[in-house]
């Protein structure tokens, strides 16, 4: 049934009245016989965007992980390699598994960095392409080929990058490419190299701090506009642009908003973060994503997209019902715009890729985070009361 | 009902075993007709201990309030000192709507900074004061007389402090002696008088940054040496020991450590804030609490003592099962002994003041929050599946 009328629904916290769904889409009216869902004055947001996360690498569903993993980002990453052969890792199942806890959310599309390396090749990208196709009409999920492991240093990753986006993988990822693969040239080279390639966007794990980042944000915005990429490049954590210096901050960001160059941002409390006020000042598209979920790398997320809006007021000092509104509109439509997709939106046309959340105002609903009464996607009634209508593996 | 077995429980996550409580403390058996709870094998940990908020502050069952405060500290102040008067904002009825909130979440024990201000005079201690007599046995509230608006530009509040400790008032407050007095030897002298007069503990909120910060703690170190209150100093916030400059912050660190000051620190994200590890290898007495809970300076919080031992966690990047312990200790045990609690724990002997939390470790219960499946106060049942047996008015 994907015709409905929603009765009683606030569309983003206005007064109460009734909506129309026809053929998947809000629409002025809805066709004779549609079911009526009653919203009992509940309040309505496009779906959740979660523009940033790793489904391949959520331990969830498994018996609990004993974290004690060394300090530095290269131990984590040693770690998970291993351990994803030791706990016989399984791509497929674990990324359904917190794909269905996200729908439960209501969080109607994914942006999923997938490992590829040359230790588990494509395994990854194999997975949560199975996924996606299991989890069609629940979900969308987009995938980056993201070399976690690194690129340059280890030779045959960029030919697996490269067959991953022949199989249809649609964002070219990367990491810190002073940092890990410490050749910034040859990685961002390879990485806008593939882009071009395959006519796809790019989208780089940034996290390192101060002058480092800024000198791999300037290479960055150097290859965007030398291959006219302007639109189609995403910095996620961009860790440097919460460095203390704001005028080379603002400097920086200033050549980002020109180049288009857009940012996602998990909000961690424990690095700097980039400001987002600061961004949307600059004209920066921004988006926001729960990173890892319960994995080796950390304890911690849930996929709750409007627990992530809390982060980022939290972490951004955003108090204002305004500011908490921003955060909320970071969760979904700055990651819409970032993925680029179609019909996004509760207006008449637009896809009914929607969710009730529960409180008197957008802001109380961020502070709240209550359990979603409804999801839909296309329509299409995904999660009822916290839970997804499809069950986790 | 104080005579209790708590049947198939985990001792702070250890092996399924039977645990017994006698005349409402633990025991090593139960008198014979005991009421007998299954615990489904889930973890049994101490009461959860809320070190630091504002029960008189809390908006909790009021209409939405619509945040467009300015930016500054003092307009914070300046406006909830007005929004009290037209919202009518009740302290005890606000109080205990917190505190009943709180116990749902396995709380037992608060300390409550309360406004004493020549605008509202006592108001609020009284308040706080009927909620404590009206929920005893379901949890015990610790008050401290807190000049919100400032002591010395405003005559009367230090007489206005005085009557509070009078009245039963168990903790001498204060607040940044620079920031808000602007006369650090004035304000810090009146709260040292007044504890020393009373025979009191003092807890100060400071909130100033570095040097200014370093400034104020070196002043309370002084003080606290003079009066040999070693041990009864208690700084809320400190938010001066997050500065990057470590090595002058350590050498504070060990002068606190040899004063015997604690430190109570909320783990906001948006500041500087104390190092937890780093006091725990100083000896620093570590607590923590939700600070303000959905009130005039800010729409988030909601009195999760587990939730709080997450943002503990995500601001001191604790990724590591033990660094997550660390994290619920200071939630818990590091509250409590700053509070002083006699009997706390679960060892036989210990008040029966506890809470089952779900999860296959300590680290799971802190990342997943999910609601207490019961909650006891002196072996009284207090809680259920995350409501408080008692409705808020």
């Amino acid at each position: 049934m994907t015709d409905l009328i929603l009765r009683h629904v606030r569309p983003m916290g206005a007064a109460v009245t009734d909506l129309a769904v026809a053929g998947g889409r809000f629409a002025e009216t809805a066709p004779a016989g549609a079911e009526v869902i009653d919203c009992g004055g509940r309040i309505l947001i496009p779906g959740l965007v979660e523009a940033h996360t790793h489904l391949d690498k959520s331990l969830l569903g498994l018996p609990w992980y004993r974290n004690e993993v060394g300090p530095r980002l290269i131990d984590k990453i040693t770690n998970e390699r291993e351990v994803k052969v030791s706990l016989g890792l399984h791509p497929q199942v674990q990324s359904e598994r917190q794909a269905i806890q996200s729908v439960g959310y209501g969080t109607t599309h994914i942006r999923s960095h997938v490992d590829v390396d040359t230790h588990h090749g494509l395994a990854g990208v194999e997975g949560v392409m199975a996924t996606r196709e299991k989890l069609a009409g629940l979900v969308e999920i987009e995938i980056v080929a993201f070399p976690q492991s690194g690129m340059i240093t280890r030779p045959g990753t960029v030919e697996l990058m490269d067959a991953a986006l022949e199989m249809g993988v649609e964002v070219v990822g990367g990491l810190d490419p002073c940092g890990i693969d410490r050749d910034p040239r040859a990685h961002l080279d390879a990485i806008f190299g593939l882009a071009e390639k395959h006519g796809k966007p790019v989208d780089i794990h940034l996290h390192e701090q101060g002058a480092l980042g800024w000198f791999s944000m300037e290479e960055i915005l150097t290859r965007t506009r030398a291959h006219g990429m302007q639109g189609k490049v995403t910095v996620s954590h961009a860790f440097c642009l919460g460095a203390p210096e704001r005028a080379q901050v603002t400097a920086l960001q200033e050549q980002m908003a020109e180049e288009r160059i857009h940012v996602v941002t998990t909000a961690p409390a424990a690095t700097t973060v980039p400001a987002v006020k600061e961004l949307r000042a600059a004209g920066i598209l921004t988006g926001s994503g729960s990173d890892g979920i319960r994995d080796t790398w950390g304890p911690y997320g849930n996929g709750d997209m409007l627990e992530r809006a809390m982060f980022i007021g939290l972490r951004n000092n955003l108090r204002r019902d305004d500011e908490v509104e921003l955060a909320l509109h970071i969760c979904t439509q700055g990651g819409a715009e970032i993925m680029e997709i179609e019909g996004y939106g509760i207006a008449p046309g637009c896809l009914a890729d929607a969710v009730l959340v529960e409180g008197e105002t957008l802001a109380e609903a961020v502070a709240s985070r209550a359990p979603r009464k409804l999801v839909l996607k296309g329509g299409r009634v995904t999660a009822r009361d916290g839970l997804c209508v499809v069950a986790a593996p």
